[in-house]
């Protein structure tokens, strides 16, 4: 073998490459791992002139459009006094974390977030890409911060008015109150719209009337909260608000909880939830109120009022897009969980992919050296596509993170923004954070009982990131807020059709449809392509085939979905219901590939914004990853719609398996670029400890291979003797063997 | 809604539904779950006649061969004290299991593992059997449990002479010394082959001979063994025989390691592997030898030995084939992991299936009534398919098991038997345990914030399962033994043929897959289904058709690689190597397929076991859901290989969709039958505290919908306005409204 250590894109002894935590400022210096400079087997050696990756230029343009606090973020999220720590009882972890949270108050780490007449900057999507970098750091935090100041705090800013903002924000910033998010009840989580809590109005309590916050039964106690087991001294809660005997639904109301000392405050009770899956540096718990009387101007009075004579009045009419509005605050939580679902994968990745590349295991290639993890094929294809996904992960999150940005700075602010951003938000947390908890597992086990060890780090990024997929809206809801969007997009461009042309139009598609269904089409894409697999390979590895693929999918499938429920329309409602239900499956089947298509496109726009040629091109390969490995994962239904021939499908892996070689060279330069460093590693194998046993080894069997007295196998010793005995057979004289 | 209670097939005021734990005796008392009585939503209801499940036949069915034994081992673990604890430190969790070990010392439970000659009955089958069932009391035990005996006892078991075994057994089995299993090192988990610690054989020490036992380098530390860094006093230590000069190949020795005061003996350093994704109850640990001198009689001496003199012996003459027959001894961990494995999936099932009957949210199908988890087609689509894999995974398992006793209790101890028993739990053990990994995240994320809570048990038994995927035999590193052995089976049978008909053979073969490749056969099929989507869905569910479809698929992915590798065999090792690694994928994949195949066969002869018709009915129901199922997740290979066509091939998931309704009156029986108790489930959301506050909510709103004075909500207000006002302007005179 004469790879050596041209394998590696990059220079293998780069003096860049420090391991002190917390000494990096630039964009990419601090690299997290030490390299394997020998690999073995069949990896194709680039060659002069084949493109390499400018990881500081792929950094750019991973950090987005808030380079500076995202840099700032990773140097606080790198000193050690923010880390998570290792076999810790739940009581240390969470007086850790809240020392933690004060250090951010301090720091006034989440200022960004306030608008100018609170004194901040209005930088919304600042503050969320600050946070989201501390999941690295410890997701206990992460959240932990998320709750005082992305829900609790931010509750009153979006939903109180001035006076309220100026009453209460100061000390919630300050931490001085630390507060609880006080919506989820134990028998309602995704049904908000449901909640048992009610909050009364009564004319003659207090100067001008009090609220009378109520839980009426145990499923309506507050659940889950994170702050309310031990540190909130109050709460912003969700009740129905009741006033002259009419229900107006849901509205926020600010209630204290806990004195200075500490003490519950009288008709309010807590348990706490106790241990956890995980992120027990947070203490989650449970509110239920008895009787509990607030004045009458706590109530976060935006978007719903109450006069001192109980007369409810509300800037919006309708009770449903009221409640809606003011449910819009939640997006923020769904935005920072994509992003920081995005950075675990690319610790995890990081970690795995180094070690990978410096662990060994049997000598298949080679007598004397073992093969990197990373150079068996199976190897590659459980964490490169992975890889690919974080990466369009990445560059989709970006593009959310200034949707929100611009909705919440109030410049891009309209109804349609707003639903715009919370379908985008809808689609791609639960995109992410599934991503993120399959890449953990898949890089955990590929790091053998390393990977379970807990200084590795990735089991405890597991039990953290796990909730992230049911918390701040279920993943399977939110996908089927974002099936309901597209259908109802979908309906509304039938409308646009008048109505004798509807019986048309849905006759015409249903013919399109049908005949998907026949295989006349593929016959004929099958004839063209015929006997030329080159021809079908790279044309699956166009950008546009690519888009049309993924566009028509996320198309059609929500078109079926469509002209299923039209019957809907004028069946009783439990019928209509079962109706639904019987495509719920297919529904959320549209929401994520409709979730896919966002992420194709953005990780396309993505690489158009990285100005380095040679990254381009390695970084169309990546796309090119992702978006065959979208092919292949539903490979059944391009052959089934006769969207593919079979040729063409069964280009889809053999593509997919060269891509694999081909990244193999770029893989820890792809990791590279999410400037993971080793203050957020912090995992020993990839930190060096690896790669030195392995040198020690390699060192002591080539000093003994040397050596005249060192043993000799049995297996060599029984070799040599048949050798030699047919040596000594064949020198005899041929007569004497007969 | 007129379902009421008919919607489950079982009695649901069932008395026999006793909560208390560890009051079972029979083999179906003790029902884990309080049931919801009143669904919603379209299920279909059962109509007379209709098959219903026999839960006690079922249960039966599962027991096994080793029912008695099981019976009695879901009573020990449903005793509170074996129980896993909530938040306990790791060193707590540590002292508690070693307490549970001893108890299960002083119960004598593994004395069925000995032979007659050390006292016992030689029932293999019936141990495994009995620690499989702890892992529901807590895994952290169950494996320790099978460190101490099933590892550590069991290698001076099977690889020491009878003077050996006399010596240690007894302590061994009464815990007096507890053992560590020093096989794995640092550098070396799958290739055991290539461990580094040395055992070099002085004929100058002692009295007539000593071993130096030595650990060259840091990555020949022995790592990650229960009972290393607190409890061992002994160690069977796999080390490299080395003596006149000769490295014979790794065998195991007995080594002291600590004192009777728990100090560390001379020249041998232990670390603590410290806090670990899961199973924290076990003390794992490193264990490293500075020229640690043991008597010559301490080498495990029955497949290999060394004289005073220092003159080798083995009964085995092949270096490779002595050290797989004395690795021979590991298989039993791998039938015990995917026995305790499918347990843990039907725990989690057990909770996650009860919850989902008994949890309502959001109001589709009823004004007033919610809807039950279990009735969302999505919801079935999540869990029913994992439940029907893991009734697979339970026949197949059984055997296994028996496979596994035939041949330790010597009755089937033939080297093909050997060869055949560690294939098969090649197959199995990677498959449920992926399962299990699956299940357990599925069934949590099912379960929503409560899945999260430590007490319900979910998050705990993910963490602990977790390394089941990578221990005794990473999941990858045993599919590709499998794939190995598949593909040898396949040479040999080539072998069968002569010389000049291989060619033939080899031609009519690639033609024969050529073939497959164009949609001709194809269209044969789908003229011959058209317009007939009852007929093929019909077909699909066909025992004989499935099973065609799953050995062609077996068969035929083998068929593929062994072709692709027949180039290999005149190459250069390495280029050879490469090629095998240009089709790993593909070999882990047909590997799959070959297990897939494996557990539908037992899945159906499971069945047949079955005696109660309606039962058999039932299951062969979940047998086809299990079945379409894999078709389903393979099905571009199906279409691709036109082994199915278009027709049939978009039949498999809308026959997939109808089953899961067929089953959910089922869903609850089917769990029911897993006989896991409420000592084992623990779980408050499977033990009614969900229905409890499921059916005081329903009661409070009953109440207020009576009452006169309850709030109106104003929805309900604006909409009768709305409708008075209508009526208004209809009885306004015609003139009025121009």
């Amino acid at each position: 073998m004469t790879t050596s250590t041209q394998n590696h894109a990059q220079n293998p002894t780069d003096p860049t490459q420090d391991q002190a935590p917390g000494s990096t400022a630039g964009p990419t210096p601090g690299r997290a791992a030490t390299r394997s400079t020998t690999p073995t087997g069949p990896i194709p050696v680039p060659r002069e002139g084949d493109p390499r990756l400018d990881v500081d230029a792929v950094t750019r343009a991973l950090l987005g459009k808030w380079a500076e606090t995202r840099l700032e973020a990773r140097e606080r999220a790198a000193r050690p006094e923010m880390h998570r720590p290792l076999d810790a009882s739940v009581a240390e972890h969470r007086d850790r974390v809240f020392g933690q949270l004060r250090t951010l108050a301090e720091e006034q780490v989440s200022l960004p977030m306030l608008p100018e007449h609170l004194g901040g900057p209005n930088d919304n999507g600042a503050n969320v890409a600050g946070f989201e970098e501390l999941v690295v750091a410890d997701p206990s935090l992460q959240i932990k911060a998320g709750v005082q100041w992305g829900l609790f705090t931010s509750a009153i800013v979006q939903l109180g008015d001035e006076d309220q903002q100026r009453r209460w924000v100061p000390d919630a910033m300050s931490l001085e109150i630390p507060g609880a998010f006080a919506m989820t009840e134990i028998g309602h989580g995704s049904d908000v719209q449901s909640l048992g809590t009610t909050a009364t109005f009564d004319p003659e309590g207090g100067d001008d009337g009090e609220w009378v916050i109520h839980t009426p039964f145990r499923a309506a106690t507050k659940d889950y909260l994170g702050n309310a087991a031990v540190n909130a001294r109050a709460a912003t809660v969700f009740a129905r608000l009741i006033t002259r005997g009419v229900d107006h639904g849901v509205h926020c109301f600010y209630v204290p909880v806990r004195d200075e000392k500490g003490e519950m405050l009288p008709g309010v009770r807590s348990e706490d939830d106790g241990e956890k899956g995980g992120l027990n540096g947070i203490d989650n718990g449970r509110l239920a109120f008895d009787h509990v009387r607030v004045p009458r101007t706590n109530l976060l009075n935006r978007y719903g009022d109450v006069a001192a004579d109980g007369t409810y009045s509300s800037p919006i009419e309708s009770p449903g897009r009221r409640f809606f509005t003011m449910l819009g605050t939640l997006v923020q939580g769904r935005v920072s969980l994509d992003g920081s679902a995005n950075r675990a994968s690319q610790l995890a990745l990081t970690i795995a992919l180094t070690y990978a590349s410096q662990r060994r295991q049997f000598t298949a290639a080679s007598p004397t050296q073992e093969t990197v993890l990373l150079d068996y094929q199976s190897h590659l294809a459980r964490l490169l596509p992975k890889l690919a996904a974080t990466y369009a992960g990445a560059f989709a999150h970006e593009q959310l993170l200034q949707a929100f940005d611009d909705v919440f700075s109030g410049r891009g602010d309209t109804p349609e923004g707003r639903e715009d951003l919370e379908t985008l938000a809808a689609a791609l947390k639960p995109t992410s954070t599934r991503l993120a908890l399959d890449t953990i597992q898949e890089c955990r086990e590929a790091c053998g009982g390393q990977g379970f060890m807990a200084e590795n780090q990735l089991v405890g990024l597991h039990q953290d990131l796990d909730v992230y997929a049911t918390f701040e809206g279920d993943n399977t809801v939110l996908l089927q807020l974002v099936a309901k969007r597209l259908l109802a997009d979908y309906t509304s461009e039938l409308r646009s059709i008048d109505r004798a042309g509807i019986g048309r139009f849905i006759a015409q598609r249903a013919d399109v449809l049908a005949h998907r269904h026949t295989p006349w089409g593929r016959l004929v894409q099958t004839a063209s392509d015929a006997g030329n697999a080159r021809r079908s390979s790279e044309t699956l590895r166009q950008a546009d085939v690519q888009e049309h693929l993924l566009a028509e999918r996320a198309r059609v499938k929500v078109e079926e979905v469509a002209l299923a429920l039209r019957a809907g329309a004028r069946m009783a409602p439990a019928d209509a219901a079962a109706l639904v239900n019987k495509h719920q499956v297919e529904m959320l089947d549209a929401a994520r590939a409709h979730a896919d298509l966002v992420r194709w496109r953005a990780f396309t726009a993505g690489i158009e914004s990285v100005e380095d040629e040679g990254s381009r091109e390695v970084l169309t390969d990546v796309r090119d990853l992702f978006g065959l490995s979208l092919l292949q994962d539903d490979l059944a239904w391009y052959l089934l719609n006769g969207q593919l021939s079979a040729q063409r499908g069964r280009q889809v892996s053999a593509d997919i398996k060269r891509l694999l070689w081909r990244l193999r060279p770029h893989a820890l330069d792809l990791v590279d670029a999410f400037d993971v460093r080793p203050g957020h590693v912090r995992a020993p194998i990839a930190l060096g400890a690896e790669q030195e046993r392995q040198d020690e080894a390699a060192a002591f069997f080539r000093a003994q291979r040397a050596s005249a007295d060192a043993p000799v196998s049995e297996k060599a010793l029984r070799a040599k003797e048949k050798a030699e005995k047919k040596a000594r057979d064949k020198q005899a004289p041929k007569s004497a063997r007969r």
